[in-house]
């Protein structure tokens, strides 16, 4: 055998794994309480239902074939109606397009929307699934700041004035990831009427719109414009075992997908389009369920929010955490959270600094909290454990 | 709201769905008898197995997250000791890679190993899924005639005493799809050693191997090298349903795709993998039920050839079927199967023309036929309306 394997290719170098990930295999402890994950609760997962839905789907052979590249078409109908309601216009089945979960909508999306060194408008603090897969696309990232009504949209319109005219402006509208705070209506009419008058796309990223705890999210900026192309998701209401994404986007956009979906994995699961489908037609039940998680991540929120206000109130803010999976804090008083982590760690308590988010701004006095997999009681007490650590 | 939508990248122009697709489009008509498809028969998938899978993975709560980018650790676990098996030494677990189908991690190995431009060796006729993802990403194609003992190492040969360097060359060494052929032994040793030599990678990818009818195929290429990357799936011998597909290859391979998988989809379906690790594991069960799968694909495919060369044997050769799916023929009297296919569908049969699968050479006078999904009556009747057809 030889010794010397031949090359790979030189892009990988410039590649590298997502610095929360990294850090997650660290703070892996059982002695540690975790804020630093981003992963919905499994014991909040609707098991038994879909134990149901798969014993249903597997009574019959239909669910075990190659399904189409744009989704099991009943699936798909089921998407349709539900988005309909959602968007507010009829959507027709040929907008509607299923993905591998929202991320796999992101990636062919940067092909489908890209050329080579094309401008991409992404929100600082940004979600990094979505910043690897445009960097690794080759465009060129401008990073847009967000302020507690979301996207701001004077340093947009400044950047748009200055004669930048990206491909698409990236934005996860609800409960931002890890931002934590959602856009505005107006904000959303608005950055619609910017992209048809600039001509460039939204990616309105939308996994966690349902997740509301006191009241609904805005209607989507996909309702102000055929612009819009919308990312939505099962991965956080049912499970994202799954692996059930969808968009909704002109045709034109759509077959783009498909074709790429194609080379890419060529189909979906029709076993697990099959589940998804039977549970996201099961309104009532879906409605139920949804408004358990709702109770029970609303609550695990607002212990979190209480407890780091109430600890650490005095030098730092956090979000009121409306609905979602996270919290964000900015220290105002200089506390640098990427310093203080290992002291965290030695505490017992893991967060994610907020420099792994970080575009333009370096966000070094600031940290995404997720409250979604601990009770209110060890959320009391990680803040506690953090407030030690900050001394 | 605007007339006009933002545009779409430039590449998209040059893309092309598969003709085969719109082909099987044209074809699907209930008095057509489908030689032109390449799906397994899903009435010989194992749905009362996979329902039972379903529901002990459902029992827990373990299948309903996220699960690793390379895969859920015991499926990896079964998979390492099958591979090891297969080709003759101890494959550790960083070697296996778990993805969404075989054509996943053809999508991703094209992203890991090719540089702009480089050159990437396929067969001719080619696997059309293969040879669209390899353009997709700028390689430069050069393709290699297959003959009855599979790829013809004597061109590859000469290729490379000109200079010609490829990142890989990729292979359907087992009952190729389209061509029906299986590399011989010997090959397998002088491919790997070429490889070895000139620096190489090859990529085996194996989707049909267990499929053999008469005896085994060879050992893998992958047996006699570290340079070859070896692809297999579940989809042929259990369902494509489960989307999983596995690669083994060097750590550094599978690092490449693990950070390429990450932004790609994140991850397999946790639920899709346990299940799929269920029937893997239960070696007696698969055995037997592999053991059906050939018995029925093997008469079919021996009362497909039969009455080939009964009633086209005086102006046409066909292959073996020796395993696998599909059958290739060669018209040797000038017949145009391109020019002859709407007669074809006329008189109520359908096949892919060669040249939907040709790269360098044109197959006019070839076709592929797939045995895989009418019984032994259905496949005669087939051909006696092919032999009326071609006329």
């Amino acid at each position: 055998m030889s010794s010397t394997l031949p090359p790979l290719a030189n892009k990988l170098g410039g590649l590298r794994s997502s610095a929360i990930r990294d850090l997650l295999k660290l703070t892996a402890r059982p002695d540690i309480i975790g804020l630093a994950g981003g992963l919905p609760d499994a014991e909040l997962m609707p098991r038994e239902r879909l134990a149901a839905a798969a014993d249903a789907a597997l009574s019959h052979r239909g669910c075990l074939q190659y399904t189409e590249s744009a989704g099991w078409g009943p699936l798909r109908e089921v998407l349709a109606a539900r988005e309909s309601t959602r968007i507010g216009r009829e959507v027709p089945l040929a907008e509607v397009f299923v993905t591998h979960g929202s991320q796999q909508a992101l990636s062919l999306l940067a092909e489908v929307l890209l050329d080579p060194g094309a401008l991409v408008i992404v929100e600082d603090p940004a979600y990094v699934g979505a910043l690897q897969v445009f960097r690794a696309a080759g465009a060129r990232i401008v990073a847009v700041p967000l302020d507690r009504d979301g996207l701001r949209l004077d340093v947009l319109t400044d950047l748009l004035a200055k004669g930048e005219r990206p491909a698409f402006v990236h934005t996860v509208s609800n409960f931002h990831n890890p931002g934590g705070v959602t856009m505005s209506a107006q904000r959303r009419r608005e950055l619609a009427e910017l992209a048809e008058r600039h001509g460039f796309w939204v990616i309105e990223d939308d996994p966690y719109g349902e997740l509301w705890f006191d009241s609904p999210a805005p209607e989507p900026v996909a309702a102000h414009s055929r612009n819009v192309i919308r990312l939505s998701s099962s991965s956080k209401i049912i499970s994202p075992a799954l692996r059930v994404g969808w968009m909704v986007a002109p045709d034109e956009v759509c077959r783009g997908v498909e074709l790429l979906k194609q080379g890419a994995d060529l189909c979906g699961s029709a076993l697990t389009q099959q589940i998804a489908a039977d549970l996201l037609a099961d309104r009532v039940w879906l409605a139920a369920h949804v408004d358990t998680v709702r109770g029970a991540y609303g609550s695990r929120a607002k212990a979190l929010v209480h407890a780091f206000r109430e600890h650490l109130g005095h030098r730092a803010n956090c979000t009121d955490a409306a609905g979602g999976m996270f919290v964000w804090a900015d220290f105002t008083d200089g506390t640098d959270t990427q310093a203080v982590l290992p002291r965290a760690l030695d505490n017992g308590v893991a967060y994610v600094p907020g420099a792994a988010f970080a575009v333009d701004t370096d966000y070094r006095n600031s940290m995404r909290m997720c409250f979604t997999t601990s009770d209110e009681a060890t959320l009391t007490e990680a803040i506690v454990r953090l407030a030690r650590a900050v001394g």
